[in-house]
């Protein structure tokens, strides 16, 4: 304890490192405590709503539009 | 917020689509709240647990036997 | 299975058992099945981050504002 | 998206003001994405165990000891 | 790592020792891993909903029947 | 309910049953109850922090060293 669970998208290796290393830091700092886990869920962008939306959908109308999210 | 997990079995796009659009219309109407994140999260049958035993062990047993969900 | 986890804001009974009631039906037609567990996470506005804010002080700006959500 | 659970310690709003502001601070740079929520669950320490004893009775035996955590 | 999330009911302090103490004796030797996280998170009977219904009107229709869980 | 939802690492079907029979008895006979659902999340050892180590960096390096867990 604590742990952080992240609900993320797919991301590679350095990412994810630095995700834990920073996560970990503040966690660290603000509750000031030494042991700290985190679960990473990375997930399709089909598996995610946005406001009744899957968020590939959302992505796939943005990109048609010359969006940016 | 409000944010819905489902702990789902493996399902399609269109079904996904539809979860998604359903679900976050219940929690407007009923939280009458406009911002609604879903999460889902697909489970293998062998990773999920009904009163001791493995859901893909349940429905192989079911189907042996004829029988239905 | 499946299993819905909501991280929802403090309702009440009447509340809760309209959500419960209708995300079951929600789910029990999109995946076709019948047993649907539902948990209920009550979540105080101070314990909930919106874009790196808490929502208690973000409703407190709105309502100091005279906005809507 | 992302969405971020934190399961921690009961913390005053200050700290909880905190933590949102640098976890997502953090989420946004790695991930290089605007929107990020965080839910956190505050929970007792007789409701976490570690290694098999629960941290209430961890921390209870540390100080008896004069030990730190 | 691993980390056992227990969605449950209220549950008195020795009740909640022994869960932990168990688990994780499970846990360690099925997986063969010595760290072991527990959060267990006490659920009130009207936030959790069993096919459509609240756990509380459930066990309500069920006294009133003189029946048993 | 209750719900058990473990994070944890790969593992083969054996293990998985193994792991959901015996943590239901033990669910079972601490609550006094007998629904007991499952959750299996099979997590990446890159998608695991260890005080701020990715777990696959940290199983890297005790290797390295000869090392044990």
């Amino acid at each position: 304890m604590p742990i952080i669970i992240v609900e993320g998208p797919k991301a590679d290796k350095d990412t994810k490192r630095e995700l834990v290393k920073r996560l970990t830091e503040v966690v660290r700092e603000v509750y000031g405590v030494h042991h700290v886990s985190v679960v990473i869920h990375e997930n399709e962008t089909e598996n995610v709503g946005i406001n009744g939306e899957l968020l590939s959908d959302v992505l796939r109308h943005r990109k048609a539009q010359g969006g940016k999210s």
